[in-house]
């Protein structure tokens, strides 16, 4: 059986990802969880992987160090499975969108870590921040526009619990969405996969990470 | 035949990661270059992709917007080319590699932009760089000792041609590098995708774009 290795549900955004994703395809796995604040967080994470990062999938002495190297092995791993859309020229659009926000989008990602259970009221957005969210709307309102189902290329796919954490900072710094995206965001909060999320995170105790993490909104936190 | 969209091969390392590939697995493909000094280089970018960034690969309509998306693309499409390691760890591996930079090494990226041909005798990398440069060694180090031939994965794959532009940034800074990796980086050189790339960038017309986009290194030019 495989094990994902993450950290805080609250927080790992990347984690997100991977989890999501395997639980809506039914993937079987252990979860092994090392909390951010841990003292020996590094420590544990460099044991599995020089990356020192999480998410990591372990599959017997396997290690794989990337969500998008671990989508891709789940991929080929599990071909009945419709983790990339079977479509050749949708699978292509879904790998450039998931591509393009592995490298891109720095702003909102670094700007607004994600905080999933979390509403800031009085976050503003520099005007960059506004620009690149302007950007990611129309790239992915595009996708949307060709989408016929209720994700993004149709069926549920990696693409889909890619954006998911994404997303989830929309709602936790009050940013502008597109009512289009908003509604197709709806639609990804009323999967299995995002709702265990969501109760995992409520059921997570709270640590220290957020106050060292992101002590410049404090004043700002509802 | 592919069309491979791309930007001046002094500076674009992203159209080198895929042109290399493309060229060393003899993949015919037409090249479109936009200098970034067109001043219609965004909407001549614009009418491919809404990223408004190369490279693009166009296949017929289809259109694919990110290097990693193009690569795995690729591999797909030309299946009896061994563009990702056939043994199926050592693609989770490569896959992971390429991934980490495609998100990761923002320092290097960032701090030392790709030219090509110049060499810059006077840059001095800050702290932080360093430790970059060191988790990048070990990573990369740790790679090799495993390979069983000339190249990261034994034979020439995909991730050869993503590092190639990331370690060319050591020769132009003359930054520090093991030597083991130089000596896997000197195989890479002698490849005649590399040769022809370097032979293109001898033959390209200089522009304005270095001295806007990197005029805060204009004093310690060579």
């Amino acid at each position: 059986m495989y094990t994902l290795v993450l950290a805080n549900k609250r927080y790992s955004s990347w984690s997100m990802r991977v989890w999501l994703l395997m639980k809506e395809f039914d993937i079987p796995f252990k979860e092994e969880l090392i909390r951010f604040d841990s003292p020996d967080f590094a420590s544990r994470v460099s044991d599995y992987s020089l990356t020192k990062k999480v998410p990591l999938l372990l599959d017997e002495s396997l290690v794989i160090s990337d969500t998008l190297a671990i989508v891709e092995y789940l991929a080929e791993s599990h071909a009945e499975l419709a983790i990339w859309p079977t479509d050749k020229q949708k699978r292509a659009k879904a790998r450039s969108l998931c591509a393009q926000m592995h490298a891109g989008y720095s702003l909102l990602r670094n700007e607004c870590p994600m905080q999933f259970d979390k509403v800031y009221k009085r976050f503003t957005p520099s005007e960059l921040l506004r620009k690149e969210i302007a950007s990611f709307s129309s790239i992915f309102l595009e996708a949307l526009s060709q989408s016929d189902g209720d994700f993004l290329f149709g069926e549920y796919s990696a693409a889909d619990a890619y954006y998911a954490p994404f997303l989830s900072r929309f709602d936790s710094y009050l940013l502008p969405l597109d009512d289009r995206i908003n509604a197709y965001y709806a639609k990804v909060k009323m999967t299995k996969s995002y709702q265990n999320w969501q109760q995992d995170v409520a059921n997570e105790k709270e640590d220290n990470t957020e106050s060292s993490l992101y002590s410049s909104l404090d004043d700002v936190r509802d």
